[in-house]
């Protein structure tokens, strides 16, 4: 299968790296290649570099390493990719790393906090199934739950009990993560129901020196 | 601290017997406490079973247990909860499991995929750092790799592609799920960056027999 990956940024470098490492030739397309010569000749001589039309015309497989704007553009310019697989490994992200710039516009928690007066709302404990929040004991390692609310007192504590029941509690800072851990709960149901895996899963957290 | 659960459905009871067994007493409220009274006196005599508003009365921490929708009644029923801590274990769900209710109209991949025409597009590689896409091994485990697409042949190519990069490659069906799969890139992102966590960190999905 012919490989290319469209972007020469961290995104594109790493995975063609680690694409070559597996033993896969890859073809990398960006609009000036010889900006980026030095670059994929550290890669190696499997990795081949040329423009970003060139790349296209080359790959079975067309990876997407570019900012998401670029992506857009880059989909729309061609009146047909003919039945390529276009692997989408972009962002919509909004400027400063805010969040992401479509898609999330509230979220239930923050829906609660705006009904609930003098109350001080933390999410928690949406993002896994209930057999897990009974039990947390995994042989691989704690289930990670996320915690999200704007008062840090509150948020503490709710870090603090989530460790007493036995999850690698992680603080996500304000309320308004809520909007990325409803849809990190919906990862779960979704692989949970829909797609068949049945509740015995949680998601970890896990760390490297 | 004391704590109260409103709602005794599958999350509540669950949650209620962790914190139990964590030496916490609960307080469980709900609408009619007589259904349920068998269900708490099955947790033992440390869950007190009363009515919503008494729970809530007794909590410093309250734990909302139920539906969205009762959710967002139970938060706008009082004039002021006076400093209560109030965890949000909900999420605003569809019927049917269909996805969030609110929160989440679209996603990038499905806006590239509207671009890009006669590709089959997959959603993939966006979930996790460049670090851990050039080089995805851990001493815990495999770094999840969730896909989602709509042209299944697609989308089993892209989930070898992972597989051959050392990734747990996870099956996420359609590829409208990249409503989800975005927001969990930005739970990696904020956690990286906005929490101060840096760059060395990747999800996992654990699975128990």
């Amino acid at each position: 299968m012919q490989i290319s990956i469209l972007g020469a940024g961290n995104v594109g470098l790493a995975l063609a790296g680690a694409l070559l490492r597996a033993g896969e030739p890859v073809t990398i397309g960006v609009p000036e290649p010889a900006r980026h010569a030095d670059a994929v000749a550290a890669l190696g001589p499997q990795a081949r570099l040329t423009t970003s039309d060139d790349a296209v015309a080359r790959g079975e497989l067309v990876i997407l390493a570019v900012p998401y704007a670029a992506a857009l553009s880059i989909a729309q310019a061609r009146a047909d990719w003919q039945g390529r697989v276009l692997v989408d490994a972009t962002n919509p992200l909004a400027p400063g790393l805010a969040g992401l710039s479509l898609g999330t516009t509230t979220s239930g928690a923050e829906e609660v906090a705006a009904r609930a007066a003098g109350a001080r709302v933390v999410k928690a404990f949406n993002t896994t199934g209930a057999e897990n929040l009974a039990d947390s004991r995994y042989a691989q390692g704690r289930p990670m739950m996320p915690v999200a609310g704007d008062d840090a007192a509150a948020r503490q504590q709710v870090l603090a009990l989530a460790a007493r029941l036995g999850f690698d509690a992680v603080d996500m800072g304000p309320l308004s993560a809520a909007r990325y851990l409803e849809p990190l709960a919906m990862v779960w149901i979704h692989l949970a129901f829909r797609q068949g895996q049945g509740r015995r899963f949680a998601f970890a957290r896990m760390t490297r020196g």
